[in-house]
């Protein structure tokens, strides 16, 4: 698939999910590494760095995304020549895949312990992390009910709920509106991310938040299911995660809209759910809680001061 | 209209609100009235309490509906003749009409007042005492923007930008998911209520609880628009208000329902908001704090301990 | 009884509970009023009162005493002849005790309405007033399963976990330390008072305040359940309960404590739950929030200011 | 003093304290009637009311003002001569200084009652009622320490700690920023009220409600003391009280002020203290919860419906 | 003292507090490396972690237990002989014990100076750690009272009021329910720990969490005091602390249980406080705030993931 | 300028600000190595501890102050000779003072980051890193109005305005007790810090602690920002930070004072945040919340607890 491809499919959702679009950025440098026929090492590593760029602005809020692209191309510019370069990245873009598969299969294990025998879980949207970790549960042997919401408006909780259909899990299926209806039957909510921030705010799902408020106002515990390339490293340096705003199309049909000259559709693809309502981020790397964000930005991820300097030159042009 | 188009209608939601719900049920008891050949006083009694009983089961939380049949048919018992049973129930009806009319006239006086000269406001489902506060605050010539959010899953929230946008106000148009990522622009949110219980608690369009919790959070205001009617006097003996759950076709194509054996769709209609989640309640009597549901119920509606008991019979019937 | 058995055993709580101390001191002054043989109105309306202020001295903390005692002296005063007030003293008594038995049951009926019809609840210490809405709600099919703690230092649980056993009802016995353990699968909190005042605190048993709060925590409800004459009068005026503060024997052997020279031991035998963690109090005069006692004073109990002024002289030479 | 006297001496602050500027405006009334030689009855009353509308313009928060004016006023235009009006004023003028000043001593005597007999307590600003409970705690022998705030920008602490002092009460001396700190030694905070809305907020001298914030987080009551003349009879009508904003000089020397083009001074003279926070209300008719506001205003002050609407034209020409 | 002795002793709470366990532990260990003839390296190591899991079973929460067993028996399987295997668990059983104490001092030093010069403390249960810092303040010269509850069902306060006692330390002593009524009066809560997780909820004795919800509503801090080896390292990998059911016959006398066939007796022996409680942990390495109980796992303990692994499929056999 | 000149400018405020006084300090342990003839390098090193004390006890709260003088006087001791101590001491302040103007420029930096490009901030007293934020985001074009308090006793209100002043940023000057009446129109509160514990609570200038909670309550996020230096490396011990009380004459006139003996004037410099109402702490090296206080302590400024013992015996001195 071309880059061009790839870009095209993450704008538009067809890609979706932060670890599946880090996944297939990845795929699409490697790919470009293929093909590109730049002359010399530094043209190759200005292509790639170029490919990186487009693939950073197709989705401002995943921090996957500049997190793949970095982990992908880290290095390259040390390479003695185009072919070493190119060898660099096919291998890390290999690496980064492989790994992000196995941190799945890690964070389901860990999360899976963290379930209660018997429990009535809640989940919102369709994390693949957070679903990893119901399944292996269900896997256990516990005995699970999920509610599942309907996550407007691209109504991803018909994914959800097909997924615990076919693990044979009973399931609710409600509107986003009727989360706190239900929180006092809930032991534990579980959830994704999209972007997690050095003072362990959660960036996910629109939606999110008012669920993680319900669960503290019924004092029960929001568990995030994340692999550590969803930590914001920029926002050590005092960066705010941008929200994505989509098209209104997605909330009102064009015409019923263009009738309305007074109606703006305010359409934000994501919300913040600070720290405090966050009981555990179970990583690849083990169960944290929120604010140690710090710790995996630094230790996991690896980003140094130095390399931030570089680097955001690069992604700040991307998002303005 | 006949009774059982009446009930149909209100049942189908083709009638919707509180208020419009109790004028409809005043007027099908009007109509019923003059076609009911009942022979005898009693007989023509027994008739009517049938035909209220029967549009009280229609939508067991609107509490507007038995409030309005009980005042409709309220000394119909202590006629002397059907004939003057039938001239009791039509002028009873006239009256709960006109009344309900002029309150929301009133309340929007009293609710426009409430709301700042410059105002960001918020408001869930489609209210029609919610919004004549909002038109009769634009007419005075308030600066006003609205938030109006989508309303799953029968998208009320169409209904209401559309009133919105006839009125010239700008307004943003948001999934019920989004409504706490706004709250902290917001000055004033404002809702109606179906039914408003003797602690104060008010059960209104599901999702509502969870957008006067994101106000809760954020120090942000909730005011309630709601007839007197809106009270429910049953609480005061202990009664519960029941949640109307409504067919799961609403929220999910029956097609994709059935091809997924695990899921069942839970689709509650209402919600309830604590009475701490709730600044005032405005009625066309006044502005009140929620726990003072007491006094409208005692002194405003005026049912008696005694007239409870003999009410009491018939719905609890209507509603097992 | 004498007069001085009956004090002796409220004190001694032999007698226990708000209601049977306030119907048990309407008795010993029925009886009191039969044996006084005061020379004269005057004489006999003195002794009465006398009468009144010893039973009153016995417990400070239960209102229902000084309610009671109140009540059956009611008009005595107002008497021709010694004969006529005690004549007024025995119907009054009387009346006292049937209508407190009614009360009772009354609460049951609206208490139990309110208990959902499958639920977990919780109780703390031996209410009358709230078993009888435990038990009513099962006499009516309900699926109920209660927890009920052990309330230390005279563990008036185990009378509790007695009657829950005899009615078949599943009971969990618990220390009161483990009461915020099961907060999260609790329906309800059901208790009693001792007294209830103008700002709609509750005193009731030690340990009370901790279980509302613990369920506030956890957003589950706490319901009262209390007859009218629990609810303290003269708080109207700004008087605080006083709260009685038991032998430390209760707490610990005498013996022990001797020997240890810088422990003392503290024993109040109630706590003050604020009315923010009160959602309903259940009187036999229906379901009101705490913040409405004032109204339960003025209208149910008929205090006016004057009777304040006048009573408040004898009771306040009791409580210093 | 003539009215233009008082009315200056209100807006610029030389009375000052909402029941002295309720008593002043009664008085300068009285004394306006008295010189007052309107030809005939009606253009006396018309005179009168002008009278009114001066003075209640000079503090538009103070709605001891209105209500002083309209107490006075009462019954004015129901006289049958001007002579006859001339006398209703003087006596209800009269009548509402004397109430005014037992009132205060009711309140003392109650709120004294609800004060520990050791107590550490706090104060903010200068209130006549709030520092007669506290006086009068003192005399009965109660064993007590206040905290005063110095209150800027006009340093009413300073009458404050000089009326404590003279009271032999030892006093803390603390800036408006230090009430947190010392709030964990606090048993009760006493504040008395400018106005106290329909739903219980307590509109007082700024910086109460930073006061009363930091009181809820260390669970330290909070009692309000005040006339029932403080109650605000519009808001039942959803009128907002508006919140005076004084000159910036009292901040910020003029001279400084104009040397800084891009700085403005803000000056709000009060701030409104939400019910939540506020334990009790103690007035001359007793001690209530700040959700009974509204029978405040309909009972004690009597403002009926029809009252409402002829007085409000009045009185929003002022306000505007 | 055999290895089934100190078993026995641990399971029946006659050797109590997990400080004290986990040198007990040490020491049976050591002994029992001392007596044990298992023929050849292999065969004594696999009878070393054998008799570890025997301790590790006695109480499941005491995360203590596992970390001596694993400190005590680490290395030993390096060993090349079984004699220098059984040097090694002796080497490290006696440097276990030596440096548990020397934690101790430490703590009570590191404690002892986070107590104000004059301070009213509360302490729940009997921890080793928590009255090292009381008493260490109170040998610097602090001038302290302490409350201290009875901590049913096993009364391990009376422990707790002889220790201070005998220090000569003014003690109120008080049941459990009465924590929150004497909250206000106290500067500083302090209690021990069973077990501390990633994400530093606390697991100490029943009760625990209810006295550090009252503090924490009363904006009280509460201190715990534990060393490092109470950080439960398998909560990096999700997994949660097994909270240990005690017999019922420790609440209620066996012969009135089995009279009553509807009760169950609950006896949860520790119950859980969220971080969100807890302002500071004291270790011997220094105090820290509860969220950083993941450095504590991961750099004090030492605990590598792939030892985590290995160690694991011991204790999950244990604990089932 | 001498010691002594330094010290005692310090103490009387004329130097100001954690960062200049930390500046100052260094600048002064230069010159007085400059000019110190003590014979040889023993009595050279014990010349400048000794002045290192007199300088920490200026002011017992600003832990820059200590942090200072140990970054200074590090490795001093280990100098061969008096010359090689001085050449020490004279390098280190250099380094200290250029590393703290650089740790300014780049906490601007990352803080602008964090500011919305239009926002409406609040800011308490006077920080020099806060303010270096707030330019540097109007000097990226940002949109900013800034509402500024008075800061009483000492009014470092007015500092901040002229600075606000001279940038051309729209700037609202309020007294302290304000600052909740505009909290619903701020979008993020920044301030500095004067000392920051291990748990993350912050040290900062008397009122803080109140704007932070009223910020909470309004779910508005405070930023602090503070050079590594203020973190305080003896809360890692247990040590409290001792909260300095300056002279009653700061906030009242000496004279009046004296006429007012049951009065005494608390003036406390500072006061307590505690970490839960601190979103984010921006310092030099990185954006982090405020639990990872103790990596800062720890990895930053690289106290080890060797060091600490030592370092301990002298300041122990001069705080008591």
């Amino acid at each position: 698939m071309s880059l061009a491809d790839t870009a095209g499919k993450i704008a538009g959702m067809e890609i979706r999910g932060a670890g599946r679009i880090a996944r297939a950025a990845a795929e699409a440098l490697a790919d470009h590494a293929r093909t590109v026929t730049a002359p010399g090492r530094d043209a190759f590593v200005a292509e790639m760095q170029r490919a990186g760029s487009v693939l950073c602005a197709t989705r401002p809020t995943a921090v996957s995304l500049p997190n793949a692209v970095h982990f992908v191309l880290h290095g390259c510019e040390a390479a003695a020549s185009a072919a070493e370069a190119r060898e660099s990245v096919l291998s890390r873009a290999a690496r980064f895949i492989a790994d992000s598969e196995a941190a799945i299969a890690r964070i389901a294990e860990y999360g899976a312990r963290h379930i209660p025998d018997t429990a009535t879980l809640m989940t919102h949207c369709n994390s693949e992390a957070a679903l990893a970790c119901i399944l292996e549960a269900r896997r256990l042997g516990k005995d699970i009910t999920v509610y599942a919401t309907e996550v407007r408006p691209r109504n991803q909780g018909l994914l959800t709920i097909r997924t615990l259909n076919d693990a044979n899990i009973p399931t609710r299926y409600i509107v986003d509106s009727a989360a706190r209806s239900y929180m006092n039957e809930i032991d534990l909510v579980i959830v994704g991310a999209d972007a997690i921030t050095v003072n362990g705010a959660v960036v996910n799902k629109i939606g999110t938040a008012q669920v993680a408020l319900a669960a503290h106002e019924a004092r029960t515990n929001l568990m995030v299911a994340a692999e550590t390339y969803k930590f914001a490293p920029r926002t050590l340096l005092g960066e705010l995660i941008p929200i994505e705003e989509r098209a209104g199309a997605e909330v009102l049909d064009p015409a019923v809209a263009a009738s309305l000259p007074f109606v703006t559709i305010r359409n934000p693809a994501f919300d913040v759910t600070p720290a405090r309502y966050v009981d555990l981020i179970v990583t690849e790397k083990g169960a944290i809680p929120p604010n140690l964000a710090y710790i995996v930005i630094r230790e996991y991820l690896g980003w140094s001061i130095d390399e931030f300097q570089k680097t955001f030159v690069i992604h700040h042009q991307d998002q303005d």
